[in-house]
């Protein structure tokens, strides 16, 4: 086996081509390419897929236009509130944090989560002890901060709204509604599947709220006998659906395609619900679905048999 | 229909009649009754189940020998970190809470989560500002504070361990090794099943450690269309397998019984990840499994058509 594939997201949501300027959509395709080719770089290059998935959403996680990482949105405390879980499909090796602040790539925590400590989930400042013992590496608050998230925030305050990352107002970003998440999935030439998952949560949110992005099952999940996902979304749906869980489960255990499982849950489970967003999949040879709901996704998918495609409308 | 049917668990483990005295077999058989009676009365007068694994899962925790509410294990700190979760199969709405202190019952502001939010699953001080909102009871540290658990916490400190309520050693409680962790599952005579889990975590835990039990499709899940589950076992193994919504996938998607769908996730796809442990399950037709890996696990079962039954070796 000598194949790889890798696909990500940066978010779902009322995407419209009608509100979006030609250079934004540039800044957006062009931060899309960078990601995948990074993520890419590892595969061609006999690298693994947790690897790779770990590349690709760091270079998300460091551009401001991703709700993840620098850019991620504001909480109703103006503080950063970070989500991020990885897991690897060889051995259902898997890691995971929750409401951290103030570290820059909370994707290679989660890894660390996962390859170092004996946990799968760490939250709140507990995660940021675990960080500093393994020297994670720390930025300032000015480091995070964007105009446009603060902005959003005070936006966010007058009218008493949270905001997964920019819903749909009127004054809001144009009538825009954006799930800001990030995430990868990936095959490696070795077969092994992987997905990652990171997140700067919702704009002016209380209550210490976590979405589906850190909780395998829900916004993450990998097994080498079925597939790699990687969702986005209005993540309290996607917690109650056990969403990325359940395309596995579909393949599995009803012998569906990963098409038909991406189908049937994102276009009939997940909207029965009301369950807006989409998700990226991976299956054990290389298929790659990109399944939305919404208007738009940021998205993009490259293998080693086919060019590299980047979608931002429906 | 006018059948229910309800189980609850009180942890499993290395429980062994060997080590057991007369008298804490006595207590905790009485703290399984007093539980699931007090559930039971609630489906015998046509109540929810919902309301009923609550009022069951509230009884362990106002109970000090189970490590949930008071009787809490304590964390590295010497604080205690309660999670808890709570799902309805009516329409899969759920809440959970983790990394909380001083919430006398964490289930029952679970059950705020997913009643009185807009959200699924708030984590530590945010959740406790909730929770003020929300007029919740809370208790001060002395309410919590169990002698016991204080023993624990200085011999596993002394001997650098973390574990999970009684980790198996020579010199911590004569062997034994329980994963503790409080759960109830309900079908009430209207057709709903429910499902809640309630735990304190690991005796000496760091670094905000979450296990399975506030994470929904690993501790806990309910759906009207198949089973209510509540695990109790080495979370990390647990939240990996997507240990609860595995069961329901197994019946929904393979069409297994309930029966069979348990044995197959506690018994083989769990002891293959080395996943100790076990957890409680109720089908659409009242049907009832305990199963568990584990040398013993605190059960109890009762239904509108059979007797109570009390359980602690395997």
């Amino acid at each position: 086996m000598s194949n790889y594939s890798i696909a990500i997201h940066g978010g779902a949501g009322t995407i419209l081509k009608n509100v979006m300027t030609p250079e934004k959509e540039h800044a957006y395709s062009q931060a899309l390419k960078e990601a995948i080719e990074a993520g890419e770089f590892i595969l061609k290059n006999g690298g693994t897929a947790i690897d790779a998935v770990e590349i690709a959403v760091r270079s998300m996680e460091d551009n401001p236009l991703f709700n993840a990482g620098k850019g991620a949105v504001f909480t109703n405390l103006g503080k950063n509130e970070m989500d991020a879980s990885i897991m690897d499909g060889n051995d259902l090796s898997a890691g995971a944090v929750a409401g951290i602040s103030n570290i820059k790539n909370p994707i290679s925590l989660a890894k660390a989560v996962m390859k170092k400590s004996e946990h799968v989930f760490l939250v709140g400042n507990g995660a940021l002890d675990f960080a500093k013992e393994m020297n994670a590496q720390f930025e300032d608050d000015a480091y995070f901060f964007v105009q446009m998230r603060q902005d959003q925030l005070n936006q966010a305050k007058e009218s008493d709204g949270m905001f997964l990352d920019h819903t749909s107002t009127d004054k809001f970003e144009n009538g825009e509604k954006k799930f800001g998440t990030v995430g990868a999935v990936a095959l490696d030439v070795h077969g092994n599947l992987a997905a990652a998952t990171s997140t700067g949560g919702m704009t002016n949110k209380k209550y210490g709220r976590v979405g589906d992005s850190p909780i395998i099952g829900a916004g993450t999940y990998a097994n080498n006998d079925t597939c790699a996902i990687s969702c986005t979304g209005h993540g309290e749906l996607f917690i109650r659906s056990v969403t990325a869980y359940d395309v596995s489960c579909l393949m599995e255990y009803k012998e569906l395609s990963l098409k038909d499982a991406c189908n049937e849950v994102v276009h009939n489970k997940l909207v029965k619900i009301g369950g807006e967003g989409g998700l990226i999949a991976i299956d054990n040879k290389g298929n790659i679905e990109l399944s939305f709901n919404s208007d738009g996704m940021y998205r993009a998918k490259k293998s080693s048999t086919s060019e590299l495609f980047i979608g931002i409308y429906k």
